[in-house]
């Protein structure tokens, strides 16, 4: 069984990837290269399997959010590609960001399942781990 | 394949188990716990596996909906906790509840594949009856 | 020019006036006349008509919040039919809740221009604080 | 991991089995079935499987776009029992229109992984190949 | 004060005008002019305006459920242009068609303040019987 | 009678005004305030008033689109700060956005009649060229 919870935070970034030259970086990622950012309103998904304890519950909605939040508050009104947490990877691509997120919250949240992380209402990404 | 319907119902409820304290309660529960209740549109998606049959179709959309329309009966408009339906769980969690659901539509509807159950906008339970 | 934000509470309510015969509750208000209580996931808009200031807001987005979620903490996660907040309604109906919020938010709220206060994602009202 | 893009489309249809009697047409598929047609916007989620390549991105969501865009276009403002794309299916069910839509994609778009196609905010159908 | 209710129905129409040659109609109305018709999921908002009664109420939710479901069947799962109650009019742009409903609802609904007709999620029209 | 057309751009921004010092952009402008950016997806509604042509059309959806859709370029997958656009403003507030953009559209579009701004799906800003 599963349980979910949307989170939601509004940050910049911009895609681009060092090692890459100028028209290269232009022609891969197009408009996301733009100088020097583009924003979203990013929501994230946070899918947690388990069986329900005694008090019924997988585990407490808030339990979840405390773990979260303080992620929330690292990305949210923030510029991404300066970010510490995203060091790890060479541009902010959704596919990448959902990685580093799992890999912050894999070990805090047991039994996490699943992240979504949609950069628009039309476009998103889905994680479960796999890449490990 | 897969076909899936949402429906939707306003309840109240109040999580609480009689085998724990008041303050027991209120740790666990938190706001939740709140005298005499609070209360939701939960909202429920239906999802039916199978193959198409001469007409096209898993089950028609309609006839999902003459299974689950009594249920909705039963649920909307109701205070969750006093429903006979869920006599036999200590509280009405999503995840207490999403079994009790799934056991009252399963054998009415062959090819029952998923329930997912949304407390708000925000939250909810995906079932597939694997805790049976 | 106007701005708004969304806020949101979990609550449970009946509809029942003391005047009237336990028939006529039932004949006047159908299903929302249901002992105990039922509930809904209530949103609630605050409007807000004013000239940007020199920093170039009406109000900021932030002191709306400082002023509503002490509302939301009253109304969040209770049952509205105690709530003394809605002792001099006869009821709770969206038409005389909207009025009550309008009270307590438009002293503390300079500028305030209307409030919708929806009880399901299909049903509403709105007020601007014309029955003054 | 998985990435997805919605896509929309604007169409009619008429459920009707030319091999049926007219009364079991209107028997099996209800109001559906009424002449000459009806309609709905119609919402596709394209979802695609894979590892992030040296850009980090499993497919560009520009390039989903450049594969389906076309697709869109066919269907997009039109009758769809009309349309030779579905020559092959006896009606236009979800069920069935969202197979002809995966072998139209499939080998146009590697790593195609899941289709959702919403005929309304509240029904759908998931495909991901299975029956072929 | 005004209070609201959301309807839906899914119907095919065609924008073509009689009096206009085929070469016109294209060019007026695009791919809206495609033979024989297209369909959208509509909504329709009814906005009821007065001042609420001894039961706290401008006028019951399932009060205008009433006078507004039976215009519903009409129109929903069919198609528009064939439809007796659109004769009136030459073409069934949103604009015209919300004028009929108006016509159809006003004297049904005491205090109907106005409505808005959505063709789809991002495109709609509004009126409050202006033209009259 | 009035009609409406919705539209999205992913931009970034920092509100931030040169002529205030460090410590008092941070405290009237909050983590808004935090350097380089941050980012959100904008919907931006363009409601047109007007009469039904002869057409039956107050104008062509597609016409307003062909005003807005160059606007949307120029915000579209940029930093807003950076703008030409904005050269006028001292920052990049909802309220002092939307007096540009209708200044902009103002012109091109006979029969404008409302823009709404949202910055996220809970925060927003409305204007009807009043401050002119």
């Amino acid at each position: 069984m599963k349980i979910y919870k949307w989170f939601e935070f509004d940050a910049s970034h911009r895609l681009n990837i060092d090692l890459l030259s100028k028209d290269e970086n232009k022609e891969v990622f197009g408009k996301c290269n733009n100088t020097p950012s583009h924003g979203h309103t990013y929501k994230l998904k946070v899918v947690v399997e388990g069986r329900p304890n005694d008090y019924g519950m997988i585990i407490n909605y808030n339990d979840i959010s405390k773990v979260v939040k303080p992620l929330i508050e690292i990305l949210d009104h923030n510029f991404l590609n300066d970010l510490e947490l995203f060091n790890s990877i060479p541009c902010t691509t959704t596919e990448l960001m959902i990685q580093v997120l799992w890999d912050y919250l894999e070990p805090k949240l047991p039994g996490l399942y699943k992240l979504e992380l949609k950069e628009t209402d039309k476009t998103g990404c889905t994680y479960t781990g796999e890449m490990k």
